[in-house]
C-alpha cells in the first residue's frame, strides 16, 4: 500500500509536469496586448503561481479516458475516442480555460472579501485598483469562453463544453453569494454549508473532470460519473482548505492563518462546532486580520479540536474522496486512473 | 420624405412593440430563484427600464433577413433561411442574451465610475452593495451565454453565435479599460476616441445586428455587412449620447447633466474642443457631480458650441449613420429594412 508521503511525491511530480505545460499555454491563450495594463492585470494572478490542480485533473482525466500512458500524448493534439470526430483535439485549451475561470473568480472574490494577499502577492485590486481588478476578471471571463471555442472539437461537443462552462460559472456565482450571505447568519447547517461549497468550489473540479469526456466524445454515463468525481473531490478540497486555514503557518499559507475565523466565515468546522455549543463569535475577538495574534488563533484551534470539529471535517473530506474514487470505475483501468485516485487522496492529505 | 418627428413616432412604436415582448422574455430567461438576493440584484436594472434598443435591432434584423413583415412572426419560433437547419429557432433568446450582457456591463461600469444613478434609480452597488453588484454582473455574464445556448440553432451556428458573444464581451472590456485610461490622459485623438467607443459600445450593436444572420444561416457577406451596420450606428449612438449628456436636463437624463465633463471623461466633443485650444479641465471647476451648478454646465456648453465641437460630433454621428444605412443594401428590400434605416436615424435624432 502506498504511503501518503509516497503518494504526495507521485502527485506533486505529476502536477509539476503538467503545470509546466499549462504555464507555457497560458500566455498563448492570453497574450499581453493592448490595452496592456488590462491584460497585465488579467495575467497577474495566473503568473503569480498556483498549483494548476484543476488543469491537472482535466489533463489526467483525458489520459485515463483515451487509455494512454500519462504524458505520452501532446495535449495540443490529443487523440479523441473511437474516431467519431476529428482525430485529435486541443485538450490543453480546455485546461487553460478552466484555470482562467478559476483566476477570474479569485480576483473578484478578493475584492468582495477585501483580502490583501493571494498566492503570497497583493490581490489584484491592491496591486492595481478596484476598476482594473473588476475589468481584469471580466476579461478573463470572456477569454475563457474564447479559449474553449478553440479546441477543434466537433460543434456539438463544443456546444456541450460551453454549456458546462456557462452553467459552472453561474453556480460559482450562486455559491459565492451564499458564502457572503452566510457571513451574516449564525445558523447554517452542515448540509447548507456543503451545498454552498459544492456551488462555489466543487463545480469547477466537476467541470474539469467531465470536460475531457464531453470533448473527446465519451458517453453520458461517463460524463456524469466524472462530474460526480469532481464534485466529491472538490468539496473535500474545500473542506481540507478550511482545515489548513487554521493549522498551517501564515508564511506557508501566503495569508494570515485563521483569517476565516477572524472574518466570521462559515466553514464545516465552525458549523459543526456551533452545533456542539461553541460560541464561534467569541473564539476570536477581533474582526481585523491584521490585529489578530497567533496566541488567539492557537486557543481557538484548541477549542475546535476539543469538540471534535476538526476531526469531523477531516472525516467528511475522507468520505467524499472515497466516494469520488469509486466513481472512477467507469474509466479503463490504467495508470492515469490510478493517478486520479492518488490526486483525490492528495487533495485532503496535502500540507498546504 | 419622412420628417424626423414622423420617424421618431414610427421607431418609438416599433421599439415599444418589441420591448413589450422582450420584457416578457427577460424573466423567463432569468427567473428569480435561490439565492433570491443575487437574482433580484441581477434583475434590478433590467426591471428598472431601458428602451431595449439592441434587442430591437436584433429582432428587426431577423425580420429583414427572413423577408417577413415586422411583427408577423413569433420570435420564439422564428423561420430560418432556406431550410438548411431546423425550420425555426428562438431568436428572442438571442435578443435577451444581448440585453443581459448590456445590463452586466452597466452594473460593473457604474461601480468603476462610482455613478449613483442609472435609469433614474440607484445603481446596483448603491441599491445593494459592492459585493452583490459585482456578483450580479458576473451572474448575468454567464446567464447570457446560457440563454444564447437555448435558441435551438444547429450546433455550428450556435458555436458561431457564442464566438460573437465572447469576443464582443472581450472587446467591451478592452474599450472600458481604454475609457478609464483616457480619464487620466490629456492627449486623446478623435481616432483613439472612436476606437474606444467602437470597443466599448458599438460592438454590442454590431453583435445585435449580425447575430440573427449567424443564427438564421445567412452567408458571410451578409454577416459582415450587418456587423458593420451595427458598428457604425453604435458609434453614432455613443457620440449622440455624449451630446445628450451636455444638452438634456438632468431630470430627463436620469442623472446629472454634464457629468461626463465633471468626471473628466473624454468624449468626441472634448477631444475636438481640446484640438481647438479649449482648456477642458478649466471648463468645470469641480470634479464632484453633486457640487456642480447648472450655470457652470451652461457656460461650458456655450464654449463648446462656440468652437464648433458639438456640431463636429453631430456631423460625425450623421456620417456614421449614413454609412451604416448603406450597408443594409445587402438585405432584401422590405419594411423591416426600412425600419432598420429609420432606427439608425433615430439613434442620432432622439432627444434622450
Amino acid at each position: 500500500m502506498t504511503t501518503p508521503e509516497a503518494r504526495e511525491q507521485l502527485v506533486l511530480e505529476a502536477v509539476k509536469q503538467r503545470r509546466e505545460q499549462v504555464n507555457e499555454a497560458i500566455p498563448e491563450g492570453l497574450p499581453i496586448k493592448p490595452p496592456e495594463r488590462l491584460y497585465e492585470a488579467s495575467r497577474y494572478l495566473l503568473d503569480a503561481g498556483g498549483k494548476r490542480l484543476r488543469p491537472t485533473v482535466l489533463l489526467t482525466t483525458a489520459e485515463a479516458l483515451a487509455d494512454v500512458d500519462p504524458l505520452s500524448q501532446e495535449y495540443r493534439s490529443f487523440p479523441t475516442l473511437e474516431g467519431t470526430g476529428p482525430d485529435q483535439i486541443d485538450i490543453m485549451d480546455a485546461a487553460v480555460s478552466v484555470e482562467v475561470i478559476q483566476s477570474f473568480t479569485l480576483i473578484h472574490d478578493d475584492i468582495m472579501d477585501d483580502d490583501d494577499l493571494r498566492r503570497g502577492v497583493p490581490a489584484v485590486h491592491k496591486a492595481y485598483d478596484l476598476e482594473t481588478a473588476i475589468l481584469a476578471g471580466d476579461t478573463l471571463y470572456s477569454k475563457a469562453f474564447e479559449i474553449m471555442l478553440e479546441t477543434g472539437a466537433p460543434a456539438e461537443r463544443t456546444v456541450a463544453a460551453l454549456d458546462v462552462l456557462a452553467t459552472t460559472c453561474t453556480k460559482i456565482c450562486e455559491g459565492q453569494s451564499l458564502d457572503v450571505a452566510f457571513e451574516s447568519r449564525n445558523e447554517v447547517t452542515p448540509e447548507e454549508y456543503l451545498e454552498m461549497v459544492e456551488q462555489k468550489t466543487a463545480v469547477l473540479y466537476a467541470a474539469s473532470a467531465c470536460l475531457p469526456a464531453v470533448l473527446l466524445g465519451a458517453d453520458e454515463e461517463t460524463v456524469d460519473a466524472l462530474y460526480g468525481y469532481g464534485l466529491d473531490i472538490g468539496r473535500a478540497f474545500q473542506i481540507h482548505d478550511d482545515v489548513l486555514d487554521l493549522t498551517v503557518p501564515s508564511e506557508k499559507l501566503g495569508k494570515q492563518r485563521g483569517s476565516d475565523l477572524v472574518e466570521n466565515k462559515q466553514t464545516l468546522i465552525t458549523v459543526h462546532a456551533r452545533e456542539q455549543g461553541v460560541d464561534i463569535e467569541r473564539l476570536v475577538d477581533t474582526t481585523d486580520v491584521d490585529a489578530v495574534t497567533e496566541a488567539e488563533i492557537d486557543a481557538a484551534v484548541s477549542e475546535l479540536e476539543d469538540v471534535g470539529s476538526i476531526r469531523y471535517a477531516n472525516e467528511t473530506a475522507r468520505e467524499l474522496v472515497d466516494r469520488g474514487k469509486d466513481r472512477l470505475e467507469v474509466l479503463p483501468d490504467n495508470e492515469a486512473r490510478d493517478l486520479l485516485c492518488s490526486l483525490a487522496d492528495y487533495l485532503i492529505e496535502r500540507g498546504y
